[in-house]
């Protein structure tokens, strides 16, 4: 008999010992409700360094849909279009979240390759665009998915080369960060230079998948969008009314870097479990950058891998996603791929 | 040196030590997300039983607001108009959401002693309106604030009628259940009995003020608005990723009646605060029916409470507000009153 | 036999002669479409001239309803409250239209004598608001009904004094000019005093109850405002793809006060009715102030002038309306003040 | 010196004279405003004949934007999605109208040669939704533009085959009808074959562009959609208070085939200019089914054509958009072949 072995997905996991040793702290006495406690004061000043940054404001909000739909439509006009790659979260599993919280704003997906924008697809959608003319919904926020659901990330250096293009049209800047943490370990670069030092506007933190509990939140470093935001938060009801809950995780998450040691190790996980498919021949469809890879097997080695116990999903004939997270060991990759070599003999 | 004494409000309290229990229980082990977890399929169970309502189903959200604004936008065509008492939260103190969520839906206010609407102002409303013209929004759900923000019960008996009238007119009826269990502890009912069986067709649960730490739940029992919120609370970004950390507490307030006992607690607190009170002369508001007491006392009075620590909300010149919670032990009521009876001799 | 004489409403008669010539000119020939036309390009002269406003703008939309939404939507935002008489047309009368194309901005009636709001009662409202608290919808926007559904008016100084108040808080101010031309006209002003130099950001022109056939305007003395409504207008239909067809009424509307000359001949036609019916010992609800009247008059009374062929609005028991319009002669006022007098007599 | 010749745009062109002699009839009079008028009571006979269908419903409004964006909230829920050709007008052509009626809806382009959605294409689409799953917008309404901006028309049997395979998964079927006329006259077809025969469920019966002077309609088969418009439409101020004056245009537009003849007389110009170009030897883009015509022009001549003082649009390097109306003559024709013959030649 053997144990499960988890790779569906990094919210598959639960939460990180540091994160409920915070909460449980977070539970003795009592606090003033809706954000007006020590915790949420806190974080905000946690936030404000973590992100070098002297006014970004934080707002906790219950899921990555939330993050991105409600800090996309305090940037976006409802006349406005939201530019995405064509494959982005935003864009394809959120049931038109941002449509609605915006007010009837639409999302334009653009090509490029890795799952990226890529600045020649960014310029035609801007040269296509009929600016000023009302019949057609104004790109106004350029939405960059960090890492892409496929487990690619931008660099510094691209998300600034976009963003100063958006920002020759007015077009402001969202980073979708269900995944920042592991991006930003491993770029190996500062929080502040992937999000507002190379042009971001705005950024969901994307806490749940790299350990949290049930918080995730918005970092805004635009003070208009933030007035706006203090109301759209309330209104869509993600002011949780014992908010030093949230505040306790987030605050735990960010402090002494452990959100990014969580990640550091999902993404190590994951280069061990790469180097092991490669060496066992698998073929992979982009070259996995943080904790995610999308491999190429043939359906009957997938169908023997899940009556090997092995948990993960299929994406289509002949494809399937691995996912490692923080809670995933040195032992476990190992076991897992002496599992996938069984499979693929067709034993 | 004193302790400060919490009588701001429930949801100043923390969380219920077998809330804490079920959360660490459910983090042993990964799950799938997104509510496709046991303890999610438990949770319809555990209501569908508690409710006993066969077809009941369960959308764990946020918030307070969250759980009224989707459940009155499942209910509330974007052209109708939800009735309530001119008091009631949904109406005041949630900056539009149940207009955003709707789509336009509008309010509009009742009046009704003891923050309740009777039976005359409902008929009223409805002889007002002009059916079926369409330069008029069209009633189509009234909403129940049960018990009312300022402590107040509808009976059983009071719902049923009101809710006999408003199917007349095809009027549907939502319960704003904030306080929920400290209504049906107080009432000595069942759960059935004040909800769908006199009439209701989804309710707010209200679990944040009861010991719950950072979840509320919709309780429908409408299957058309059941179809309705599967999207609906998605696209608003309740839906948790890690949704058994949702579920889990909810089991568990539900299981074994610890929600009743939960709120039975609170209302005892409040039953010997108020003894003790009217025995030094102070004069109340309502009666308190469950955990809320809102008295008439010289600000100089309030003053004095204040300087002796005792946490409460001032709602303006000569009125306080005293809530007590699963949390106020009966020698934090004794030694309040002490302090209040100091506070009002003047010394 | 007699003929029917209309009381009923300004919208039971037709359009103007001058109107329907401006729409034979303006069949000559093609123009380019969606307001690329000379007809829209001189209209926007028109009111800048009418108006003594240098950057005035104005839109073109099908409806007062339109108008008053459309323009409540640019000023408050989603998170935001309208302030309004509790009679007014915009909250009672419009299906809720303001709290969806504003993406769920609230109504808040206020009361004051004459169906007019007065400086208390603005007052108190902005006392009793939480300003800045996101838990209620923030006051943005103060409309003043003018003339009022029920035919009393704002004088320029009431105006004046009502928007510096509001100012003083931020909120903006709308006029709903469903009749501004009987307003003005009835008020010895012009158009200037009586909006922007009295403080108001944008005004529902009200043209289509005086004598235009099918159209309605926005004037819009505010630049923010003006932006957004390229957009605002057109997403929800109602830039006319033949525009020049609404500017051409437009510009006859307004060109050598045609307008008002319309307008006086309706307050003439009901100061006439007025009198007429005061010496018959007819009671009214208030003095008309432009071209309506609401009288008490018996059921059995108003039964009989309807067999008389009067035509008129019957508000409920005792009360009727009589609305007076530019096509309204002497002699069928004279006409129907025999018939009334008959009908009060019993015969 | 010459004149101009109109191609532009089939909405440059104006009334016909049948229309502005309806409007003069009709004002003669009083009417009951907001369509308790005899002319509007007359129109749904009207409609019902010439569709013949008994329960057909018809909505007058301002645009054709109006009534795709409004036909489309009626029948798709909030988290649906619209499928329509990836260059259909209403994603691209009407800044998101739908998804703010809609309260959030999005639209989703499908290819498809001649600028028609084929079969395969909708298979595809419906193969490639996660039916049921709340992560995504479900496909709720097919929106066929007939003809499609580019002048191409579904045939009976195309509407029949797509709409069969839409209703399969319970998705409703939307004609965008912005020049419907010259869709039947071109095919020969009743109405009724290409709409409600056909399977279409609501339809945009597109007046204005064909003689009509301002007013657009909602031609509905489906009673709970009506239901539905009765208030959507009054909530977006396109409920005329002389409604008279846009359902007379209406009736006028519909009686004794008017509507045909106009669009027959549009579609036999261009015949007769498309027959002339290919003579002169001008490439196509597409063969023109109705009264729309892409050509390939070098720019050149294309600056030489409006040197020539022919009015139409340029789309493009290399690319001209011709338009004929009801107004084009045949001299006209002739006159503008002899122009563009010349223009062709480099003199």
């Amino acid at each position: 008999v053997t144990t499960p072995i988890e790779f569906r997905s990094d919210n598959a996991s639960g939460a990180a010992r540091e994160i409920l040793d915070a909460l449980a702290a977070a539970n003795a006495g009592s606090a003033r409700p809706y954000g007006d406690d020590d915790w949420t004061g806190r974080l905000t000043d946690t936030i404000r360094e973590v992100f070098e940054h002297d006014t970004a404001t934080v707002f906790s909000v219950l899921s990555g849909t939330a993050a991105n739909s409600l800090s996309l439509a305090a940037l976006c006009p409802p006349w406005g279009a939201v530019l995405c790659h064509e494959s982005a979260h935003v864009l394809r599993s959120e049931c038109g979240a941002t449509s609605m919280f915006s007010g009837g704003a639409v999302m334009k997906g653009l090509a490029g390759d890795g799952h990226r924008i890529d600045i020649a697809s960014l310029a035609q959608a801007f040269e296509d665009t009929r600016w000023g003319d009302p019949h057609h919904s104004q790109p106004a926020v350029l939405s960059l998915t960090l890492p892409s659901d496929f487990g690619t990330v931008y660099t510094p250096s691209q998300v600034t080369s976009l963003a100063a293009l958006a920002k020759t049209r007015g077009v402001r800047v969202h980073i979708d960060g269900a995944r920042l943490a592991n991006a930003i370990a491993a770029l190996g670069c500062t929080p502040a230079e992937l999000t507002w030092r190379a042009g971001a506007d705005i950024v969901s933190l994307g806490a749940t998948k790299n350990g949290v509990m049930n918080t995730d939140a918005i970092v805004c470093f635009d003070q208009a969008a933030s007035d706006q935001l203090l109301y759209r938060v309330k209104r869509a009801g993600h002011v949780a009314s014992k908010m030093r809950f949230q505040s306790a995780q987030l605050n735990a998450y960010l402090t002494d870097g452990l959100w990014l040691r969580l990640a550091s190790h999902a993404n190590r996980a994951m280069v061990r479990l790469a180097s092991g498919l490669r060496d066992l021949g698998v073929e992979f469809v982009d070259q996995p950058e943080v904790n995610m890879l999308f491999a190429r097997v043939d359906d009957a080695v997938a169908d023997r891998m899940e009556r090997g116990d092995l948990l993960f999903y299929r994406l289509g004939p002949g494809l399937i996603r691995l996912v490692t997270s923080f809670q995933t060991t040195d032992a476990e990759v190992d076991d897992a791929l002496q599992r996938i070599a069984t499979a693929l003999t067709g034993n």
